[in-house]
């Protein structure tokens, strides 16, 4: 529960795929619209889905993922992961999914909080201008513990 | 918190290896013997879960997975998957495990409700009859946003 | 909530990965710098995380992980999980934190409680002895299940 006694959902994005960027997305903004509040947190390679430089090129990766039914010798080969990428990117056009950036910005819109790690930033030298302007602040681990009292909390 | 008062667990199953679909079967499996409601969400490559064609092929990799003590390039040689699949699918055996198939049936006689994301069978083109009877229903993010309310939602 | 009425938090770790054991410690570490009840379950791969011979030897992998902005082809090269493992070192000693046998010293002195899953010892042919000494208990799923009554749960 949130302060006003509103459902709360705090989501851990931690990872920089294409396939583990949307689902977080798609969660947040179905909570959204179920009128739930919603808090996200990007940390370690989920930085890359609020970082201007790499949000727009996200990429799938059939290495190490069986799912893609594939095998790995293949998976290796220069030009696969290229596919896999612009396979799934047409899929997710095809189900009127917006880009990344829009995606940040529609749930940014809808009152979603976006915050992103200062740890995971000093690795990887990453400054508040690297990123998304729909972040609102960059906050150490102890205030995401604060923030996300009383909330279901997600780990992708 | 169910509508009944009763704990809840909602487990976001994404990933269709098999050294992550056990784990939320088993935590499935555990909660019910403990008496909570449960409600299992198969999105993305965890629908491989509950796909009638896939769910009892699962693999194990090695590739990208440290954790397995083989060199990336030895991982990647035509036959290492399966080696790896193989050994772990032998260990489960020996833990009295049973197969996918069986261990979803388990979990829904048990009272576990089994739902697939829809959007994520759009993207993959299945249909409901592509996935196991044990399913109850396919359902949108929304809905799954709805139905794990008051939930410890756990994302594998 | 615990039987004090304490915020908790369960965090599962399950990944024996560098960059997959950080954030699990980190927040538990910060949880309990603001009086939150913590455990931590490790299972499956995550056992690599308490496990004496693995746990100080963890590594990052470039393999699969388009994050880290390498080709697939050439995360496969012999020395390059090792570059990937020692770059990320580097930068974790950087930001003062500790290695992972003081780390989970440092959480169990907080008062965190450590614990590892029975069904992924067995699996993995693991006995008691072969963990950290700072590991509580050995328990089963069920087992987990009481114990995070009310917490707030992170499956890593």
């Amino acid at each position: 529960m949130s302060e006003s006694g509103n459902r709360k959902l705090a989501i851990i994005c931690s990872k920089g795929t294409l396939d583990m960027a949307y689902p977080g997305l798609v969660l947040a903004n179905a909570a959204l619209m179920e009128g739930i509040d919603v808090m996200m947190f990007f940390t370690f390679w989920g930085l890359d889905i609020v970082n201007k430089k790499t949000m727009n090129h996200l990429k799938a990766t059939p290495v190490g993922n069986p799912a893609m039914h594939m095998p790995n010798i293949v998976g290796v080969l220069p030009g696969m992961t290229d596919m896999a990428t612009s396979m799934m990117r047409k899929e997710i056009e095809k189900l009127d999914f917006p880009p990344i950036d829009e995606f940040l910005e529609m749930i940014h819109d809808a009152g979603g909080e976006l915050y992103s790690c200062r740890m995971a930033m000093d690795m990887m030298k990453l400054e508040k201008e690297d990123l998304s302007e729909n972040v609102d602040e960059v906050i150490g681990a102890m205030e995401f513990m604060e923030k996300s009292e009383g909330a279901q909390i997600i780990f992708i």
